[in-house]
C-alpha cells in the first residue's frame, strides 16, 4: 500500500475520529442541561437501590442517540472524499450509509416510544423486525450472499459451503431482535447497560482494526465509522450514568445499541463474530427464558435488592409452589438446581429462588456487594467474554476452518 | 405507451394504494387502542375551547407516523419489481428512497422528541434542518441541478437560465424548515393541522396525477409513492381529531407532514409549486412575524377564545403600550392598519390588539364562529388558495415560462 492509498483510507477515519471527539463533549455539556427537562416531562425514576427516592432523569439515552446520529449525518460526504463532489459516488456504498442510519434512526425513534409510552413485550419483538427491514434489503440487494463455509468436522457430510437463502434472513433479523433486547434484559443497576455496551463496542472496534489489515478492509473501515462514534456518545453518557447515576439511559440507549451493533455486523459480513462478543448475553437471555416465558413466576422487576444497612446488593427472589409448575416448567428447575446455578428453598410448601439473571447468579456466588462493585465485577465478566471470543474468533477458528 | 409499460408503471402504484388502505384501516384501529397509553404517559393537553377540562391524548401523530414509515418500509422493493431481484437495482433510485425514508424518520423522532421534552424555538429552526441533510446530500449526489429557468420578463438582464449554486441548496434548506414549521403555527382548533395537511396531500397528489403524463412522470410517480400512504394515515388521524377532538396530533405529526411534502418537492423537482400549495401558510407566517420575532408582544397561546355562553369561538387579544413598540415594531402595525388585517382599540393609554394569526384574522372578518364552523372555514380557504395555485401553476406560467 503506497501513500496516496493509505491517506486515502486513512483520512475519512481519522475525520471520523476527530468529529467522535466533539460528539464526546458535545454529549458531556448537553447531558446536564436537558437534566431537568427530562424530570418535567415525567421522564423519571426513582433508583430503587439508593436509600434516598430522588428523581433521576430517564431516557437520556435518547440524547446520546440524536448526537450520534447527527454526528453521523455529517459525516455522510466525508468517505466518499472527492468522488462526493464530481460525482462519481458509488451508489452501492452509499446505500448501505443510508440503510445503516435509517435502521439505527428507526430503532431509536421506536425506543423512546417505548420509554415514553411503556409499551409491551410483544412490541419490544415487533420493533426492531420493522426497524431492521430497510437494513435487510440493502444487504439483499448489495449481496444476497446467504452461503456459508461448513466447519471441517461436518464438511464429510455438508461439504465446503451450505446456501442458507432464507434461513440466512432469518438469523440476521433474529440477531437484530437478540442484540436489541439483550441488553435491555442484562441491566438494573447502575453503568450496566452502557458499560457493557462499551465492553462491545470496543471490542468489535479492535477486531476492525485488526481486520483493516485483510482484504475486507473497507467492510471494517465501515464499521469503524459507526462504532467510533457510538463510543465516544456513549462514553459522555457512561459518565453520567455510572454509580451514583445522574441519570438513566433508558430503552432508547439499549435499543439503538443493539441495533448498532446488528447493522455493522451485517453489513461488514461479521455477524457471527458480533454475536460472539454477546456472550455474557447469551447466557443471561437463556438463563432468562423459563421467566420471560413464564415457566416460572416473573415479579415486575428482577433487579436485586437493597441491604440498606450494609449498602450491599443482595439477591431479589421468587415465591411460587412447585406443583403449580408446567411439566417444562419442573424440568428446568431441575436442571437448573442440577448445575447448582440457583438458590433453592422450600418453606411452608413455598419455594424460593432467586431471579433468573445473570445479575443475581454473581450475587449468588459472591455473595451481597456494594452496587458499584458490583457493576465492575459484571464489566469484568464481560471483558474477560471478549477474551474468549478473541481466542475463538483466531486461534481456534483456524481448526475448524482453512483460514 | 403499450400494455406492458403501462402495466410496469401502474402495479407498483397499485401495490402502494392497496398498502394504504391497509395503513388507513390500521391507523383508525390503533388510535382508540392506544389513546390511554398516552395518557398515563402524560402526553394530554386539555383542550381550551371546550367546556369541560376532559384529559385529551396528545402527539397521536406519532402512532400515524409509524404506520406511515412501516407502509413505505414494507414498500422499499416494490417500486423496483423484478430487478429488485436479479440485482439490476437502479441504485440512483434506491437511494432516493432511502434518503427521503431517513428524513421523515429523523423529523418524526425529533418532532416526538419536541412533543415529550417541550423543546424551545431555536431547536424548533435547528431539528428541520439536521432532518434535511440526508435529503440535499442526495440531491447533490443524484441531481446537483441548482439551475433555474428566468421568467420571460426578466430574460432580458439575467438570460435564459441562471445557476443558484449554494443558494439553490439554502433554499431548499428553507423549504424545509418552513414546511415543517408552518402547519404548527396555524394551528389550535380542533382538525386545523390534519385538515389543512389533508388538503395540500390531496393537492399535491392532484398535481402529480396531472404530471404522470410528461416526461418527468417518474418523479411524480415517486411523490405519489410518498403521498397516498401519507394521506391515508393522515384522514384516520383526522377522523378522530376533528371536532370535538377525541385525540390532539402533537407537533410530531406537523413536523413530519411538513418534511413529507418538503421531501417529495425537492426530489420530484417541483419545490416551487409546492410552495404553491402553502399560501394561506405563508400567509400566516408572514402576518405572525411581528408576535413570533417579539416586536408585538406575545402571549404563550395565541389561539382565539371560547365565549362559552354562545359556544363560539372569537379573537383572542395581546395588549401593550404603543410607545414601548420598537421603531421597526410601530412601523408593521401601522402597515396591518392601514391595511386594517387587524382590530385596534385603545384604552387607558393601552392598546389591546387581536393576536396575529389567520385565524384570529378570519374571526375579526366574520365575529364569533363555531369552532367546527371556523375549522370548514379555513379549509374551505385552503381548498381556494389550491385552485389559485394551480391557475398560478399551469395557465399563468404559461405566460412567464415556455412551456
Amino acid at each position: 500500500m503506497d501513500v496516496k492509498e493509505l491517506w486515502q483510507i486513512g483520512l475519512p477515519m481519522f475525520i471520523n475520529v476527530v468529529m467522535s471527539v466533539v460528539a464526546f463533549f458535545t454529549t458531556m455539556k448537553l447531558i446536564p442541561k436537558f437534566k431537568n427537562t427530562f424530570i418535567k416531562a415525567h421522564l423519571f425514576g426513582i433508583d430503587m437501590n439508593k436509600r434516598t427516592s430522588e428523581k433521576i432523569p430517564e431516557s437520556l439515552g435518547v440524547l446520546s442517540g440524536c448526537i450520534f446520529l447527527i454526528t453521523l449525518f455529517l459525516f455522510i460526504p466525508v468517505p466518499f472524499g472527492s468522488r462526493f463532489f464530481n460525482g462519481e459516488i458509488p451508489h452501492d456504498e452509499f446505500v448501505e450509509l443510508l440503510s445503516a442510519l435509517l435502521s439505527i434512526c428507526c430503532m431509536t425513534l421506536l425506543g423512546f416510544a417505548d420509554d415514553v409510552l411503556d409499551l409491551r413485550w410483544r412490541h419490544k419483538l415487533f420493533l426492531p423486525t420493522i426497524a431492521s427491514l430497510p437494513l435487510l434489503m440493502v444487504y439483499y440487494v448489495n449481496f444476497n450472499s446467504t452461503t456459508i463455509i461448513v466447519p471441517k468436522p461436518l464438511r464429510e457430510w455438508l461439504g465446503l459451503t451450505v446456501n442458507l437463502g432464507i434461513l440466512y434472513y432469518i438469523f440476521m433479523g433474529l440477531l437484530a431482535i437478540f442484540c436489541t433486547n439483550a441488553i435491555n434484559i442484562l441491566a438494573g443497576i447502575n453503568g450496566l447497560e452502557v458499560g457493557q455496551s462499551l465492553v462491545i463496542s470496543s471490542s468489535l472496534i479492535i477486531f476492525n482494526i485488526i481486520e483493516l489489515s485483510g482484504n475486507q478492509w473497507k467492510a471494517h473501515r465501515f464499521s469503524l465509522f459507526f462504532l467510533v462514534p457510538y463510543t465516544a456518545t456513549s462514553l459522555a453518557l457512561f459518565w453520567y450514568n455510572w454509580y451514583p447515576s445522574l441519570v438513566f439511559v433508558g430503552d432508547t440507549f439499549c435499543y439503538y445499541s443493539g441495533m448498532t451493533f446488528a447493522v455493522v455486523g451485517i453489513l461488514g459480513h461479521f455477524s457471527k463474530t458480533t454475536l460472539l462478543f454477546f456472550i455474557p448475553q447469551i447466557f443471561n437471555f437463556l438463563y432468562s427464558i423459563p421467566q420471560l416465558f413464564h415457566l416460572v413466576p416473573c415479579p415486575r422487576h428482577r433487579l436485586p435488592k437493597l441491604d440498606s444497612k450494609l449498602d450491599k446488593l443482595n439477591i431479589s427472589t421468587t415465591t411460587f409452589k412447585y406443583n403449580d409448575l408446567s411439566f417444562l416448567g419442573k424440568l428446568i428447575v431441575n436442571i437448573f438446581r442440577i448445575f447448582r446455578i440457583i438458590k433453592w428453598q422450600e418453606k411452608d410448601g413455598y419455594v424460593i429462588t432467586n431471579n433468573f439473571t445473570l445479575i443475581n447468579l454473581v450475587l449468588l456466588i459472591t455473595g451481597p456487594m456494594h452496587e458499584a462493585r458490583l457493576t465492575i465485577f459484571l464489566l469484568i465478566i464481560q471483558i474477560i467474554c471478549t477474551v474468549m471470543a478473541f481466542i475463538i474468533r483466531y486461534p481456534l477458528a483456524y481448526i475448524f476452518y482453512d483460514i
